[in-house]
């Protein structure tokens, strides 16, 4: 039973779930070829054929390489990091970071990072993934902030990007360094560093 | 002319002339190998052999290549990014910012770091080599908030490695994911974004 028959048979069942598993498996493909060949030696036709889809399938949907990296990190984040709308901005910001290190720091998207990391210098397309993936998220994060200054809960000169990034920016280095996602108690001390910002 | 005749003839000039020499001989050396044979490949032999010194001398003074990485990155470090003491919070947060940024962007500290960025995951040394530059340059940085503190610039609850970590991850993060250091402008923002949450 090859993935692209699963996600056939998941048609029957749910809208969108062929789509949804293909995604799955062409994820897993590509997280299992990164580190086998690393982003130099990564190749479409063998995260194809490892997902047990057809090569085709790929190339209609993401074309490049790049294109797939980016695809399937917003695809994941959008799912692990759904952006939270408690109402109140410091426990927000608490489950969007707890969200982001929980995604960041698992293996796989560990592995993706690191390797467009140390392609940066040397592939221009790598930083452009890499900065088009932060630029989204950084899109919908930024609305938390936006919707707490329309609240009142925070003075309107605040720059939404300048906080999230005050907060994830250190988590997500820690995580890089350390090779450890931040602990409960670090990711509430880092909220409550950017809220002084909003006093 | 070798490196090591080159850091011999500088010792009659000045003390500690040779040992600098070495340091610096052995950084250029390191880096070229790094980008040759990546952080897994890489041999204290051919370091020695590139900078022109003895292998004995490379093992007596660093004995791994973490400790070689690390004790290089700090050298530099503090020689690129002194600890500013110019009696003002917001001008001593720019000035060191700025030299963290001239230092990180630098290609050859690039190529270090994502080198050891790559590697964390399977080398535990990686790891504690990053780790510990992390944490010795902290100790170094969070001065400057201890001195702003004294000094009644801010009270004496704000922590002060929270608001070097908010201050220096995010411009570190965009050098990382944008392959380009971060201008004046983000710089002054980034700082004055701290010295609001600090306040």
């Amino acid at each position: 039973v090859t993935s692209e028959d699963q996600a056939t048979a998941s048609t029957a069942r749910r809208p969108g779930g062929r789509s949804a598993r293909v995604r799955e498996a062409v994820l897993a493909a590509l997280v299992a070829e990164l580190a086998q060949s690393g982003y130099g030696g990564l190749s479409l036709e063998a995260v194809a054929r490892r997902a047990g889809v057809n090569k085709t399938t790929i190339y209609r949907r993401w074309r490049t390489r790049e294109a797939l990296i980016v695809d399937l990190m917003l695809a994941r984040a959008e799912e692990v990091v759904p952006v939270p709308d408690t109402g109140t901005l410091r426990t927000d910001l608490i489950e969007l970071a707890r969200a982001a290190v929980a995604n960041a720091g698992a293996p796989e998207m560990q592995a993706i990072i690191r390797a467009a990391m140390s392609e940066i210098p040397h592939e221009p397309r790598a930083a452009a993934a890499m900065g088009d993936f932060w630029r989204h998220r950084m899109a919908l994060d930024t609305v938390i902030v936006e919707r707490a200054i329309a609240r009142g809960e925070l003075a309107d000169n605040v720059d939404p990007q300048q906080l999230i990034e005050a907060l994830l920016a250190p988590l997500h280095l820690r995580m890089l360094i350390g090779g450890e996602p931040a602990d409960e108690g670090a990711i509430e001390r880092a909220v409550d560093f950017v809220l002084g910002a909003a006093a």
